[in-house]
């Protein structure tokens, strides 16, 4: 697989995690950016070759391609005063942005968007890692994709409009489930009950969605139309008046969903 | 570890698994009654010695113990008709159901709660399944504790009030997270984007919630107040107005859980 030269533009988590990932892939580091140098800094040093900088002046550079990896709101404003030689990649990282923040930049330019959370706590299995790749030419889009097959197994083409949807569709399903979890560890809490006691059925919930579909996996009070039992469960929930709204809204939204779907049929 | 000398009421999922469990765990399964004799042939049939009868009318039986593993609004039904010998115990498996339905029984009883989703497509690893145990009186409490630990390592003793504390949070955490995954899922349907994409990004997302808690897991444009994002998404569901209120309902929630918590400190 091909060997790319690369600098990285940011020194947070997702660039600590993507420069450590290439290098270990036999790709080279050439630059760390950051606005402050101690950060890039901090960064350079954990990899091979790379010098810390704090110009976005890249005129000099020898790299190929250049990964934007820092938050959303400065994206804009590395596009607008970034350098780089005429023949090189710049790539952004974000699953929100369009490609279109990178168009005032002199090169090609795409989007290099790893579908994970990253965190300091917990090392991910890169090779799992859905990457999503688009590039606003041919020469772009082929050189991301070879970079993101030699990181991942689950390489994906993605527009702009695609990946808007993806972020849409995460949110439901990794940040709403994830304050679900919240809400139970809180409900539980009230008897001292040990959220972890729910591990198991999560987990095969969630194996099991991914296994038969979410559609064909739903299970509980709501899809049953069992009113009894949700009954029960609001007075409880009465006392906590959002977490009463979570509940019945879901409960009415599954009852409505399988309910089109007969009516469909 | 102790043998026992069980009867099974009950011929669907969880009477099936279970009497299957059991057996494996060198508990003997006597009888296995269903009102219609043909299916309660079906599951014995599957057993070593146990024999399908379609009469409630235990007394002369010389089993031990008493698994109700049926519908929850059957287990009434089966409470009141049911003749056990005075010196047994009959336990039902609901996890909503509280103990009490089983009082006009005229021996111990108590709940051997499995807490997990059982399905015909996935076997699951016992082991690893928390059970959930309650007793009248000390001889049913230590037997079915006794019986729960021959088949799991996370045997908890857990009081009616907090099955159904349990119960709810469940619903959160199984139910909704599943129904979440179905609306992501839909969103994907938009433009064909296979709903696996996201699998690696929502199992990071449950294992990093019970490594580090929901409430320390929590990302997103909802935690972030990113209301730049939030309205683009909102913005996007507006030709699905129940789409719209469910992300609008948990988008405020995560808000407003948040900012308590900071006024809290």
């Amino acid at each position: 697989m091909k060997s790319f030269k690369i600098s990285i533009i940011g020194s947070g988590r997702v660039a600590t995690q993507l420069a450590k990932q290439l290098e270990k892939h036999s790709h080279t580091i050439y630059e760390v950016y950051s606005r402050r140098i101690e950060n890039a800094t901090l960064l350079a040093e954990q990899l091979y070759d790379a010098v810390a900088v704090d110009s976005l002046d890249f005129s000099e550079s020898e790299a190929e391609i250049f990964i934007i990896a820092v938050a959303d709101d400065a994206v804009s404003f590395v596009a607008e005063n970034i350098i780089v030689p005429e023949d090189s990649i710049v790539a952004h990282t974000s699953g929100t942005l369009s490609m279109r923040v990178l168009f005032p930049i002199n090169a090609s330019v795409g989007v290099f968007y790893p579908l994970q959370t990253f965190s300091k706590e917990k090392a991910v299995q890169f090779k799992e890692i859905p990457i999503c790749v688009e590039g606003n030419d041919e020469y772009a889009t082929e050189t991301l994709l070879d970079l993101a097959d030699s990181l991942s197994k689950k390489v994906y083409q993605v527009s702009s409009e695609e990946r808007a949807l993806l972020h849409i569709a995460a949110v439901f399903a990794c940040n709403f489930t994830n304050h679900l979890l919240h809400i139970s560890q809180q409900i539980l809490a009230e008897k001292d009950i040990d959220f972890t006691i729910l591990e198991p059925l999560v987990k095969e919930t969630i194996q099991k969605a991914f296994l038969i579909s979410p559609e064909k996996a739903q299970t509980g009070p709501a899809i049953r139309k069992d009113k009894k039992t949700i009954e029960k469960h609001l007075a409880h929930l009465a006392k906590d008046p959002d977490k009463h709204t979570v509940y019945q809204v879901l409960t009415e939204h599954i009852m409505k969903c399988f309910a089109n779907q007969k009516q469909s049929k």
